[in-house]
């Protein structure tokens, strides 16, 4: 058996993505599984191996002293309550992204864990990825210099030929474009940046094609923002556009660019009117299967084996980035600048 | 003997890429050139071919009547003065990019030339460019549906390696990175976009590298703008950065996606996985030998010798464009949204 | 259940790519395998999913009215007789390619379905591949023009390597490299160049390698083409070569031409110097396996459903490229050009 | 000095290719240009440098005895009579391509030069490209076996834009797509296939675009052709397309295919569903610049200084491919098979 | 049932990659296992296909009359005595490289191969690859004349990621870089040069990462070679590089050269500043299931069948180049030049 | 006038190579030529540019005061009495390469140069090619780590086509194919590996190609070095290839390797099974068109202008390339391993 048991609650297509980067680490294995719909314990058992045991009552599963971890795979308007319950029983957690549609739950999630103690890791998964963790070697290694300005985007025509359509184009689950999916880009430029949020500006639109007719929300939107340190950023989200999925990322320093997979970089003396390129895994789908999940989550549970905060995606990292968020989102709706921090 | 003497006034190096467009074209040639410096009248002609008077008073040259047509190729602060006398003297006028540096000197042009009934030709060459050309084909022929974002970026590098450096870094000469290099981008997301700017926010900063040091004013500009139908627009102005020259396009729409030179059109039924590939030539360098400036000119020519107005690149239109730069640059000044139009 | 239920006659290789294909549609079913092998209804049921009943008798297959649909995967000189024995029992018709080997046979099986008024549809699934919808619709969207010349052809060494040789070489089962593999060509040829074809020229000859000298008939064919409106058009069989797999398809009208997956249009103002690229899959293998069968039958079942003929592969329109093949297999027997319609 | 003196006759753009290529070679020098047009000698010599005399009347060059080779550069229908008339005179003779536009013309140039032991050199100059030493030594050393199936296709859009287009639209100047321009196609695939041909069917039309309007011919042709050891072979001559220049070549054999710079040998036990590739450069554009004429000439001349016949290029070689394409153009014309040879 | 049992000695990583490719030929199946550990048959049966019988000890094994040939997967320092009991049980034998670790255990085996007059095969399958079939082909069709210098390197990072590293890094077991992983590399340089070694010079190094440290022995060596014709070669075995899987090979000769997938032959006419390419799987991975075991067991059944000697890895092939890397590891060590042959 | 003056001796076709390389910087110009055969100044002048006068006795020359610098650009047999007779006079130095053709040479230029105290530069201009500034400073950033082995090989066929063979193949002119061409190759290793050579062995042979033949000297080597840190490299020099120009480099690091243009290294946790590429211009032709003379010249006329030693290819740093060299050929010579240092 290993260490830390993990009980999931809500059984969509995302909980089926977690359950096995779980127990594809060397430390977790899921062992419940919380619906609304009746499971039965045998059949879930036998479809994601180990033993797992099916609740229909979130309390119950909450119940369970032998559950360590509780994984929030459920439409975001449940993660608020759901989490604050966990936290008050002492469960670490691991929460999908967005982590909630507004502030206010935000801040209650945030107060529940610290008074309660227990370890989160939320899904920007971005950051283990291949791209991201290359890309931030990258910058860490100083060839890029100190960064000035910094783009990175989100294009990804999530249609009706998409799972997540039926329920995300309603306002109250999808939140934004820039919410429900340009959350990874955003996320990501603030991992680039490296520094403090103080002002955004978004405007947004909505496509004319029939498609994204359904959305009831606007599906494209542009947001710009201003550092601490003076460097500025920008970041799109386009969940309506008809073209190949595009995880765009523009970097500018003071020794060199960043563009995707390509480079230059002045400390290397290579010919500045070509790319150099990095060999490396291009986010180049929206679907879970391209993300690092696992090294997500081995990440994690290493971090409770030996008492640390889960880097880099902790609730409270994760936070900052939903913060910007929510401000671009405000700045959209309001039509003037907003200010962070 | 071609139809058109021009006159030339500012014999600096946009000159001598004039000079040959200009006398590679079916009707045009330069009889005259102006300049503060002492030019020898012989050693012009020899050099440029044809035969050139030498002027070292620009009001001389307006006076001579065998000159149809004025290219001002100064100093983008000596613009206004000179446009506005070669108007008197009844000349048509080709004006180097930017136009100006002030609103205030913009209408005093537009006023100048109206008065005069003069034809006016802008170098917004790039509209004549093959990408360019093949960009606006592709969305006249329907391939992309209607846009609902673009973006179109100018990343150039100006340092001391650079010509125009000299005096480009003050403020009374460059003005601002959208103005003095980001124009041809930002001039030519509204021609794509091909519709009236509304509002427009622009948030700016500066390379911390000490090669770019000597510039009076931000380096760095990302702007973004609301267009009268609803659709949105960015344009990222960077002259201190530290690789490939980089003209970024990317325009989306209901029936699909444009990317530099790479398009998915719903309407051709190909993968939309991956990106289809434009045959063109890209705007990939600053120097004007990539530049398209014969087509404009020959153009410019064919317009005056049929009684019309320039195409794509006329005062009326060029001025559009300016209004829109001014309003960015006032944004970024004020820290404030500025309405347009 | 799903509304229309298939019967199989003919357990070959061409059969096991059937099933699953009409078993991925929405609307149909496999039910029903007849062949003249003993097979076992349950080892069937559990080899390919569902309910499967085994027949040795292809009337009793026929006799059983809950089967709607027959889908003739037999050799192909026994597709007559079993085309107007089903089409007599009213059941509608999936007829592989070739259709049969004489015009006598065409005629007889036209007969039977237009008599019976059961729907048809042909196996010429590479109308419905991603390579031909995209090359149709760069055709249809005006891009190349009026087509006056074209080429598709066939180059796939048929060796004993592959499967089907073990039947394929004799005379009275494969007929000609034309009918036997070189008819996915001409029936392409014939959807771009869209026009009636008045007289066929055909040369043939064979490889001198000891590979293919168990062919009973020429296995390298070339045969020239005259439309109705002036255009012509040329398609090459070869089985017998020795290299990749190869669609050739060149089409040439008066605004541009199309390669295999590249094009130039005028239209589009892109370099006339180098070719534009389409993102399609390209026909690149024999295998049925990349070949779109599934869309192929989907379509044919919605037309059942909406009492609709069969688009684009209907028997009247695989009639047509069958008899130009006769006729260009003609004109290579006799050595005189034959007229066509 | 060097040891052969050649005069030119007709001074157009094709001789200003042949001078410097002359004058390139090891034993060779343009001494002589005659024309209709008044020339300078003075003039002449200084701009293609060495000693040249220009002459207006065509007998009188051949009158000086100090020309030993006359390069035939003027219309083709004037090729006849002046080949034969230098012949007489015991000139040496280099003739540009197509050598006439009758089969009468071709015999009279033939029995002149066999009277008068003449050398004689055709520019059917792609037999020296890189494209086709490189095509003809793999054939040479077995890689592909023995070759049933050939086609080589010209595709070039010759219109306004092409010097050549002003008088090549004459019916009784460039004859016939096949003739004008195609000639270099059949004439390389003949030299593939290496065998006699015995009969062509050729089939031809003309694009519906106003740009190739003028053309008093058809502008494309296909035909086929049959050899004498039952192999056939294909070649299209398009000179009315909208796309890049294309010299297609596409070899069956016993042992492997060629197609273009790829190809595929069993012999080197390579992967057979990929291409091999050939470093050469590839025929792609119409321009003599691309064209390997001093290699000819050179050989041309070893050939005089070692009293050999021409290799590869000799009238005889090159009258096989006249008589082939007058043939196809007969069979086009007549709408029945021509047998040759 | 096929005609040829085999028992396997050694349950270990490699067994499990021999087990399949043995079941995949037409002659040959696995009905033993013999291991240290307690194996159960019904398990292994059921894990690998056919009827397996589980053995604890060697000699049981050997006294079976119906296995007819053993194939030694077991640490190479058990394969001596192995080979040898099995050789006088009659059995022939398929063994793993290296084969031993010592000049005496090779000659043992030899000597008790040649008494029993049982067949023999050693895993050196790269000769059955795809690359060194083809490089094979492109050497014996005399495309490179005759080869003066050869290189073929083994570089490959076999550090605590790949299983063998366990116990490889042992020097009892590994014995060095050359040894245990080059010596394909050194295998194939002998195949391609096809000549004696009379002498050979070896450098030898280690990695100062931490990465690497546990090996026993260098892991890095370099070994330059002279062959008795004259020509010389040279084999470098990096197994502590931290880079792609490079098996590096160039082949100069008297008409040419090979560089991996890439070649110029003077015969070919092709242009010598460029390579052509030869389209080939490369070696691109030290995982077996990149390696040709299956062609090599084939042809060694083959060879079985009709009483022949294994072409291109028998044990008296492999022997002379275990010859040549105990010489180049005994040149390392005594820092001296050491004689061959 | 620029500050340093240079008198060239030899007048070959380096010397053409050296002057515009010279005249380019911006401190340094050619005023004299000495040449054994009788040149002209005038003539000297107008093809070069500037004041040139022509020397027929080196003493002559070396007695003009106004001569400050003296490039060496005789055969490599005249090198050392014209070095130190320059030295003498006072006249600091390039050399090129190679140095010279003995030891006693080396020693007697090294000792005047220091005597005289005048400043050297060899022309081991690669130090200065992109290539090599790029993959240095690749080093130099730790991205490799510490290096343990490394490959720096030359493969440039120098036949008849080539300038050079006239003179080189004479055993007392290019000395050896390492000498006279692999010299470039053997020192950029000693750059990468930056650290001194104790002991190098050395294998050589020739080509059996006619082509090769008038060379007095093996044209093939492969040279193995031991360095003191214990890491050891190899060096090929091939001058009798048949194939496209190559200067192969392969190093191998604690952190990394780089493979010509690519490499990989862990600190950028790139994908460790593919290659990362570096922009960068690779020395692929032997002509001094691609090399940076007139880069390494700048630093020495640099070097002069601030009484520094040259950096990179003194006359010091050079010696102890040709050290190397020298202990390379007297251990292919004598069969022995040879120590250095």
């Amino acid at each position: 058996m290993k260490k830390y048991n993990v009980g999931i609650v809500g059984y969509g297509w995302v909980a089926t993505a977690h359950i096995p980067a779980i127990n594809g680490t060397s430390l977790g294995q899921v062992t419940a599984i919380c619906s609304s719909r009746k499971l039965d314990s045998t059949e879930l058992s036998a479809r994601h191996g180990g033993r797992i045991t099916a609740y229909n009552d979130f309390d119950e599963l909450l119940a369970n002293p032998d559950i360590h971890v509780v994984s929030v795979c459920s439409y975001p308007y449940d993660h608020a309550k759901q989490v604050v319950a966990a936290a008050k029983a002492g469960k670490h957690l691991i929460i999908e992204k967005p982590l909630c549609l507004s502030l206010a739950d935000l801040r209650a999630m945030q107060k529940a864990a610290q008074a309660a103690k227990v370890k989160t890791c939320v899904c920007f998964e971005c950051r283990f990825s291949s791209q991201f963790l290359a890309t931030k070697s990258v910058i860490d290694a100083g060839l890029l210099g100190k960064l000035h300005y910094g783009e990175v985007d989100y294009y990804h025509g999530i249609g009706p030929w998409y799972g997540q359509f039926r329920w995300n184009t309603r306002k109250d689950a999808g939140g934004s474009s820039l919410l429900t999916a340009g959350c990874h880009a955003l996320d990501a430029l603030l991992l680039c940046m490296g520094n403090e949020v103080v002002e955004v500006t978004s405007y947004d639109t909505k496509s004319r094609s029939k498609v994204f007719a359904p959305y009831q929300y606007t599906t494209t939107s542009v947001t710009i923002l201003k550092f601490k340190d003076g460097s500025i950023g920008k970041c799109a989200a386009v969940v309506d556009c008809l073209q190949p999925y595009y995880f765009h990322t523009h970097l500018v320093g003071s020794e060199g660019s960043l563009l995707d997979n390509k480079f230059h970089s002045m400390k290397l003396h290579t010919n500045k009117h070509a790319w150099s390129a990095l060999a490396m895994k291009l986010l180049d789908s929206g679907d879970v299967s391209d993300h690092p999940y696992q090294s997500q989550f081995e990440a994690f549970f290493q971090a409770l084996d030996t008492g640390k905060d889960m880097p880099l995606t902790s609730l409270a990292e994760a936070a900052r980035s939903h913060e910007v968020i929510f401000a671009a989102d405000r700045s959209a709706e309001t039509g003037r600048a907003i200010k962070c921090g």
